[in-house]
């Protein structure tokens, strides 16, 4: 026996950097403008889960305490970049099994508090303590990508000029300035064949989402933007060849979360996809059957993937524009699928969409093994 | 509709300081263990839960990388000293409500990874940084303690005594050394009136656990140990007067498990409560009704919560003895109910234990707002 779940309330703060705020500082608005958003009085809220990477013990607590919603049950979750996608995903679950009508969902991370440079990975890693941080491991899979199906330099750096011109349409986006393709080669080198524009940018931000069943959806608000597929899978070791031009972990949650929502790749409006780097817009673009293998390239020149194409790739800006404070990404990534079906997005609505997905996936340096990876289909 | 749920795996690596092993050399020993006490084939494992408070980003996955045990959906969660028995938590709710029939619990810690002194709580917690770490925390408590009830430093220093003397039977135990009233009152101060013996070792550690359906569960043991209740909860701001002498959340705790398992106090014949200092267990056995308020003191001294007792409080050396890596916490003590209810606690063993209770419960300084408890009650 299980229940329909909806979104009934959604809420963001700009991405950016706000070294001066504390975590709780930063993610109660983003709380309090979702419960604002459903309409709901907090004392409804059964259970709350917050994602975060970095936030250190009890964020959640620290959080809710700060507006006087405790009590209840927060548990903060841990899956990288994945970890408010993780946190949804658990919400959907205890929602659908009924054991709550309401839970709260919060994404919060603050990166500033690390002054910058690159994020601090596990040493225990052996891989990430030889070198293999993520610039490096995303590099890779461009170069082998670039070999293998002939993409070029300047079709790679179109992702970030897509998105950059996206996130210049989201009051929300940390980088609101739109760029070249020249610029973007031009730009500082990072790993090759990634410069500094191919990178998503570090920052602050946090997210929140009210999940509810469909028996009291119908009290918050006329429009419950329903989850059709909420899937979370780990990576698989793989011993001997690795193939970097595929993300074994997005093609097989991309087929668990087909299948539980009943619809295929054809169906979909927009797609918040985990563009960290350019070059991974463009294999979830494959993993996700939006285009057939090698075509990436081809996909994004010819428009398919923006405004008027087949599927508006992050229209939100994405992880390159909107920005990436770790643990917030998912829950902001359902935040802007929410805007969308509801007709909410303003000058970067999709006309007309009835189908979004959400994809954040963490961790998993180069074999996927300690990977994780959360996807979200929503319908209105 | 839900089904009933039981614990058909549990193992644990004794505790103590392993500087030299990763947090995933510390804690497949101890998934191997609880999979091997279930026997159980590793693929019928459709989740993992993985509590921890600071073992970095992805714990869970690397740990279970270690032993192929990968692909299926893996979710890191910290609640600072209840990280595990949180994951236990959500561990019992997935197969409550019938999403799940098989899942894995851990609980991990290595604390050595800080070279020793206090604990690194969050700067940004006001109180926490203006001095109210958690010795000076419990060291508050138990002087109001005294002055409203009398209890004196011989009766506070008996709940070290007793514990060690536990721990003493308890091969997993980190302090495997009795010690007397004497002693204790001669350590090391650390928070007037905390002597270096009443408040728990830093140490590494990891505990593991098999959560099963009614449905499936003959098909691993004959002796499930069932779960009668699992909550969860977050500590409430209190304006004004606080009542350091009695912990409200885990009050109202124990409150919903006694309701959720349709018994009282009187029918525990064994409690494995948060003892981080010696002030914690008295004011925990007045919190789950073992006795009166303001009787905890007379309570341990006439032998009620030790073998032979009325209810034996921590008989595997609790957090004082046993140790208490962090994460690993809330997971080791369930551990320790599953052998007790078993009758495989060998020279600790409660004689003819038929019910016992878990207790983990963290963050919370002064107002315990910011704290959560997770209580479990068991039953063979």
């Amino acid at each position: 026996m299980t229940t329909g779940v909806s979104v009934v309330g959604a809420g963001m703060v700009p991405f950016g950097k706000f070294p001066e705020r504390s975590l709780a500082d930063l993610a109660w608005p983003a709380v309090k403008q979702a419960l604002n958003d459903a309409g709901i009085d907090p004392r409804r809220v059964q259970a709350a889960f917050c994602g975060t990477a970095f936030g250190g013990m009890m964020s959640g607590q620290r959080i809710l305490g700060r507006i006087g919603l405790t009590g209840i049950p927060i548990t903060n979750m841990e899956n990288a970049c994945s970890a408010s996608s993780t946190a949804l995903h658990h919400a959907v679950s205890s929602v659908r099994s009924g054991q709550y009508d309401v839970v709260l969902v919060i994404g919060v991370e603050k990166l500033t508090k690390f002054g910058g440079g690159t994020l601090p990975l596990e040493e225990e890693d052996w891989e990430v303590s030889n070198g293999m941080v993520m610039p490096a491991l995303y590099a890779m899979r461009a170069q082998r990508y670039m070999h293998e199906f002939g993409l070029t330099d300047r079709q790679l750096a179109l992702v970030s000029v897509k998105n950059r011109r996206h996130g210049l349409l989201n009051p929300d986006a940390q980088m609101r300035k739109e760029t070249t393709v020249e610029e973007v080669l031009a730009s500082r080198p990072i790993a090759e064949p990634l410069t500094l524009l191919q990178c998503c940018p570090a920052g602050d931000g946090a997210a929140a989402l009210i999940i509810c069943s469909d028996k009291v959806a119908p009290q918050f608000r006329t429009d419950p933007v329903r989850i059709l597929a909420s899937d979370l899978t780990s990576g698989k070791y793989t011993p001997g060849f690795r193939d970097l031009t595929t993300p074994e972990i997005t093609r097989r949650g991309a087929a668990e979360a087909w299948e539980h929502a009943g619809i295929g790749p054809d169906a979909v409006d927009l797609a918040e996809v985990h563009d960290a780097f350019s070059i991974a817009e463009l294999i979830y673009y494959e993993a996700f059957d939006f285009c057939a293998r090698g075509e990436a390239g081809a996909f994004l020149e010819q428009g398919h993937s923006t405004f008027g194409g087949k599927v508006v790739v992050n229209p939100s800006g994405g992880l390159l524009a909107k920005g990436h404070p770790i643990g917030a990404t998912g829950a902001a990534q359902a935040v802007e699928v929410v805007r969308q079906l509801r007709g909410e997005a303003g000058e970067r609505q999709v006309e007309g969409a009835r189908i979004g997905l959400s994809h954040a996936t963490g961790g998993g340096i180069a074999g996927f093994d300690h990977g994780a990876c959360s996807i979200h289909i929503y319908a209105r």
